[in-house]
């Protein structure tokens, strides 16, 4: 039998604990899978005395994380403590420069410097994995750089943001507004106390640039990526979505489009006979086009202990076993630059809610805008008559081009009959 | 960069064509993604002067398949032939005997032999990969045997036929009986002239037996498949499962029951709100239910030249890449050979169809075996009254054990009033 692989864990919040859990709970069973040990020799947090619900003895305590990398007798280092500089960074790249493998679930570090590290992993000759940075316990980044390697992908798009369908989820189920669902969603841990990274799209975009890069074969571009997030979605919006056939969900979505790469977050109108429309509260999903495969869904739970450590220990299952490919499924050398599809040429219909006065003559000013701006009407809402009051005005649009839309709700929101700035909402057909 | 991969081929169906399609068309991003080239060198099947919509040149052409496992400028077999004996199974046991790999998509041979099989690729030191087994395009095989790894999986079942669900789909949709679905499925190429293998459940069982082993690391036994198929659905139970919540999807589910293993292939009757039962048409789906990650879902197409390609090309690029796992997730002589929970012990809610005479006391009757047998109802429906004249009755039990229902049934379907076989369906609670 191989010798055991000894690895060092930094960073022992709830995913460090949850992977001490699992290596413990499951030694004899990772044993005969691997055919060798998975021995945790060392760990690092930031502060020894705490109480913890798991032990980490007999491994050494080490204070600090980047020492880790040094240490002589671990072979897989752990990066489990987050954030894209500082410590985690440094941990990794000198882990990697010691000849060391790394698994890490840190989206931002990947998102932001996952090319350089793949690079400099490749010519150290060791792994660099992140399954679980992207989607939790769903195992797609493996997925597509191994079980979908014979096709060319066509387009990639999900649900990244456990805490962000949780939030459209509820608000679906019950017509509550955001704030208030945010605030319960932090009450019961699904929310961050700052929960700006989550519902302003910001770890959706994270998670959606890695998946890209693999899924395409280009260099990590996290600034490519347009990000929209939840904030705006109102009651009336989810209402709206109900009565045309749609449910909102927060998309992140890339494509290959000619030589260019589009790549958004944001909230979409998806209408209710796909399957996406269907997962709903913290889970997660992606679905895959491939030219040979066809479509694919991958659905489960995209964060919490037990499906994060399932797949940080997948990780180093692969290494135990001498599983080698690299990080993002072709040399990071061959990762192209592929040129970025701008939002603005983005092509699609839309959703725009709008509050316009009730009296004669709104419609026909918004037509004429929209006719000037050649964007082609689907259909058209207003429920109700309240003369010289306020109103909803809803109106989906034919496939139009994002400038156009943004051009001419710029206008409409110049009417004086225009009383709040339009809400505009992109609908997709997936 | 590393030789070639040389393949070759027996078998050129659907499915060989497009395994040799795919192979061409993405002939550079398969080099790039494996760092070495995949080159078919050999092809083997029954007729070679057969107009074929994909050239097998310049690979030569071998008239005997078997031959193809003595060929010294071969690496790698692709078996596509399909069926457990005769020469496919001559031509991997003699491949692997050679030391070469073998990459298949015979669920028959896997279900069959699968256990020796890998038990020989391991002595030999060769791969032996069959991904396109089970499931087409969907990579439940990589997923459960590496990305699921770090988990104690408790139970696994699906969709894994999708002649069967485009049946029950269709049904579902107009209401029209099986036979005449069935007819149109053939005129399709939905479902092969002779259906028995996809509507009897046969095919369904080979898939679970395979995953079954995977998923528990117990040997392969088709034998302990309890098998049941589809044509006994009738127009009325799919019009009750509707208002009672439900659809019928033919499933094939597998559970660890405490020391025995639990496998069975069976129409049920799903609640509307899991995941599984929004699968339609032709597509497949599998949901595995882990320890740490909790439930996954991974939906796609389960058949087709396409996915099936896609499957048995990502088993080479594997191959290519150097990845070396056992067959069955653990080394083959230590496959469990599992104890078989028997169907008889099995426990669930239960959907029973009755066609009775309409006359005082019939009930009482069926209800009075019912209690003896110790089966508790939990829903009647009589729909209308024609007294004296053949009504269907309709109930739900609460869990039960099989045995007792099937007793119970067999008490019932003797009484007078009674007038046909009683029409049993499980309820599912997934």
């Amino acid at each position: 039998m191989t010798a055991d692989l000894r690895i060092g864990i930094a960073g022992l919040g709830t995913v460090g604990a949850g992977v001490l859990k699992l290596l413990a709970e499951h030694r004899d069973l990772l044993r005969q899978r691997c055919g060798r040990g998975l021995a945790v020799v060392a760990v690092s947090a930031r502060d020894r005395n705490r109480e913890r619900a798991v032990a980490w003895a007999p491994a050494r305590w080490v204070d600090d994380p980047v020492a880790l990398a040094a240490a002589p007798d671990i072979d897989v280092v752990v990066e489990l403590i987050g954030g894209s500089a500082g410590a985690p960074r440094a941990l990794v790249e000198q882990a990697i420069a010691a000849g060391k493998s790394v698994v890490t679930a840190n989206k931002a570090l990947i998102a932001a410097a996952g090319t350089q590290l793949a690079r400099a992993a490749e010519r150290a000759g060791v792994s660099l994995l992140f399954e679980a940075a992207v989607a939790g316990g769903i195992p797609i980044l493996k997925a597509v750089r191994e079980s979908l390697a014979g096709n060319r992908l066509t387009r990639v798009y999900g649900i990244l943001n456990g805490t962000c369908n949780y939030i459209l989820t509820n608000m679906q189920e019950t017509g509550r507004p955001f704030a208030e669902i945010l605030e319960e969603a932090q009450a019961l841990g699904y929310a961050e106390a700052d929960p700006s990274f989550d519902v302003d799209g910001i770890d959706a975009a994270h998670k959606l640039a890695i998946l890209t890069s693999l899924a395409f074969g280009c260099a990590v571009n996290l600034d490519a990526v347009y990000v929209e997030g939840i904030r705006d979605i109102s009651p009336a919006d989810i209402a709206y979505a109900r009565e045309l056939g749609f449910r909102i969900k927060l998309l992140a979505i890339a494509r290959r489009d000619g030589a260019a790469i589009e790549q958004r977050v944001h909230p979409c109108m998806v209408p209710l006979d796909t399957p996406i429309a269907h997962v709903g509260g913290v889970f997660n999903a992606v679905v895959t086009e491939g030219d040979y495969v066809g479509r694919a869904v991958f659905e489960g739970r995209g964060a919490g202990a037990g499906p994060t450590a399932s797949a940080v220990v997948a990780d180093l299952v692969d290494i135990a076993r001498g599983l080698e490919v690299p990080a993002f499924a072709v040399p990071a050398a061959e990762l192209e630059a592929a040129a970025v599809a701008p939002m603005a040429a983005h092509r699609g219909p839309y959703y725009v809610r709008l509050l316009v006065v009730d009296k004669p003559g709104v419609m026909a000013d918004i037509a004429a805008i929209l006719r000037d701006e050649r964007v082609s009407i689907e259909s058209v809402l207003q429920r109700g008559r309240s003369p010289n009051e306020p109103v909803p005005l809803v109106l989906t649009t034919h496939d139009t081009e994002e400038r156009q839309m943004k051009a001419a709700l710029a206008k409409i929101a110049r009417l004086d009959s225009v009383i709040e700035s339009p809400h505009l909402i992109r609908i997709e057909h997936l």
